[in-house]
């Protein structure tokens, strides 16, 4: 084949961010290297602002702290997690791109079957880039990838598919367990590589992990919201549960997709399973209330986007989940304020309401690529 | 390791039938022979009844043509397809065993990526023996699978999972597509190995391939008919997808589970499509409103077993498909007789009733292994 005359540029180079919540130095992103530079990154530093994160020459990238997310939010910054990865969801929100992919600092780069690195964000974009089929299950799972189609007796009125919202990656290595199964199987690791992309069918409840995790912020930004974690709060490592429950109903309720399967990522690290247990046992018995909820809620017609959505679902987890524990009553009104500071940072009529000087730095970042 | 002091009995021998539709010579067997060789078939001649099907030696079968199913069912053979492979089904209903295992006669033994035979069947009595979870999605797969579980955010009381009813399995090679997609993609090939099994979850159709599959007789069987198909029929192909349909919403409704996935078996022969357009046609367009029927019914509290269901749903066939054409009038008839013939074969007391003498050869088979 004749070589292209121009360079190929990197697939939504300029409509995507990648979101890194973290508290170290970010020398993961050394791996990362050929498939992450030419993309621009949004770290948002968790715990001390103080402290200095290094990250590795020749990435392009704006760090967010503590101090920063006080300041550009104000009294809103409330809504922003404090010492649990779900502060990453503060990076979704002061992007200003089409598309997210957020990962963790402790994952890596995997090989498939045959040896060869995966570009776990190329696969991610193509499966944002391809339609999701909610309504009807292929038994050849994604009919959009190369070599597979529609089975016979799949309706070919279906066969357009719907717009996807979000793709959920995996994880080779250490499977994402909670902190029961972790101590019951200290030794599991995950080898299996299942060479597999799925729509999960509407009206079906997921654990969607943020580890690797993609999606389309014009279609679904304003729900993925990763609640109220960690520094004072009586729970922790439910923040992507939280949004994986908002986004699946709101998603079903859209007719928008979420896919899940590739791309794999090795996750080097796991968690201490004590810690976890500490953080996790609250919702391992509330989940088994809030579960049900969303499996049985429905979205009034007026409710026509993400935003309307999202409000409802507040006033619902507020009626409904209330009573569980008063803890309900001040997630439900962190998803308002949440709501509000999104509005507030990507409406321009509202930003142009609140932003009076055109110069204004209050929405900088305290550190960014030179 | 020290080997076992008596052979291992291969699983399920005695509980298990491994029912074949055909109109030949059955040589594909050979290359079954170290996987089912210590299995019965029972073997269901479509066709001309005159014709000698040979079966290779050492097989323990028996085999039905057409002069024996009208024999042995009388006027209800009448619910049993001609010159189609829904006569599968007589096969099915003359079975005293828990288990079936039923497979197209062009479909071939496949290597895994490892270059190893796959004993498709010994995958699919593992999957009908474990668990099924149709309430949750696990995304890491079939959490009883070795080297994998329920992953962090899986709720606890759902982890029991429910009798799991039927295994459906996949092909390599030629792909199960309709015959508008093998005009349009007459050299596609499906050589993707998904190394997976998973319950297809509540509230979700699917396209079920009667090529391969396997389910528990005792769960399920009364609804695994096959249909009106092929002779006198205005409509082939659609056997195994009207069997898919029914099952799904009864296993839904009696809370039982669905997999598809592995095993996969080999394709061998990609059937003419202008013939498949054809015996499809009618069911391309049917299709558009047969499945909206299934996903918005309702099966009543009162149906609290297969049959039950499976009556009431041949009610609601007639009166909401019977308007779409007359042939749905005639199938819901032959839903209702199957069930009696069913019952009849199935019923210790009904088949005392109808068998006066214990000696009676009314059901017995025209052919089988000496």
């Amino acid at each position: 084949m004749a070589q292209p005359s121009t360079p190929v540029s990197p697939p939504l180079k300029d409509e995507l961010d990648i979101v890194i919540p973290t508290i170290r130095n970010l020398d993961f992103l050394e791996m990362w290297r050929p498939f992450f530079q030419p993309y621009h990154l949004i770290i948002v530093q968790d715990g001390d602002p103080s402290k200095t994160i290094q990250v590795p020459d020749g990435f392009d990238y704006e760090l967010y702290n503590r101090n920063d997310i006080n300041r550009i939010l104000g009294p809103k910054a409330s809504c922003i997690s404090f010492k649990d990865s779900a502060c990453r969801c503060f990076g979704f929100l002061v992007s200003k791109k089409k598309y997210i992919f957020t990962i963790d600092d402790d994952c890596f780069v995997a090989k498939d079957p045959s040896g060869k690195e995966i570009n776990a964000l190329a696969q991610h974009i193509n499966n944002l880039l391809t339609p999701s089929t909610p309504f009807f299950f292929n038994t050849l799972y994604d009919p959009f990838r190369d070599g597979a189609d529609f089975v016979r007796g799949y309706p070919f009125s279906l066969r357009e598919g719907v717009p996807t919202a979000i793709s959920h990656g995996l994880w080779l290595n250490i499977p994402d367990y909670d902190a029961p199964t972790q101590l019951v199987k200290p030794r599991e690791r995950n080898s299996r590589y299942v060479d597999a992309v799925m729509t999960i069918p509407k009206g079906t409840l997921f654990p969607m992990c943020g580890m690797n995790l993609g999606f389309n912020r014009e279609l679904i930004g304003p729900a993925m919201y990763f609640g109220l974690m960690g520094d004072g709060q009586p729970i922790g490592r439910y923040d992507d549960m939280w949004a994986g429950w908002c986004t699946k109903v709101i998603c079903d309720h859209l007719s928008l997709g979420v896919k899940t399967g590739l791309p794999y990522l090795w996750h080097s690290k796991a968690s201490n399973p004590f810690v976890n247990l500490k953080k996790e046992y609250k919702g391992i018995y509330w989940q088994e209330e809030i579960i049900p909820f969303f499996q049985s809620l429905a979205l009034p017609k007026e409710c026509t986007s993400v935003q309307k959505c999202y409000i409802e679902l507040s006033k619902l987890v507020k009626e409904k989940l209330g009573p569980v524990d008063p803890y309900f009553q001040k997630l439900g009104d962190a998803m308002v304020t949440w709501i509000e500071a999104w509005e507030e940072h990507n409406n321009p009529l509202a930003q142009a309401a609140s932003k009076p000087e055109p110069n204004d730095k209050k929405d900088k970042p305290s550190a960014k690529s030179k």
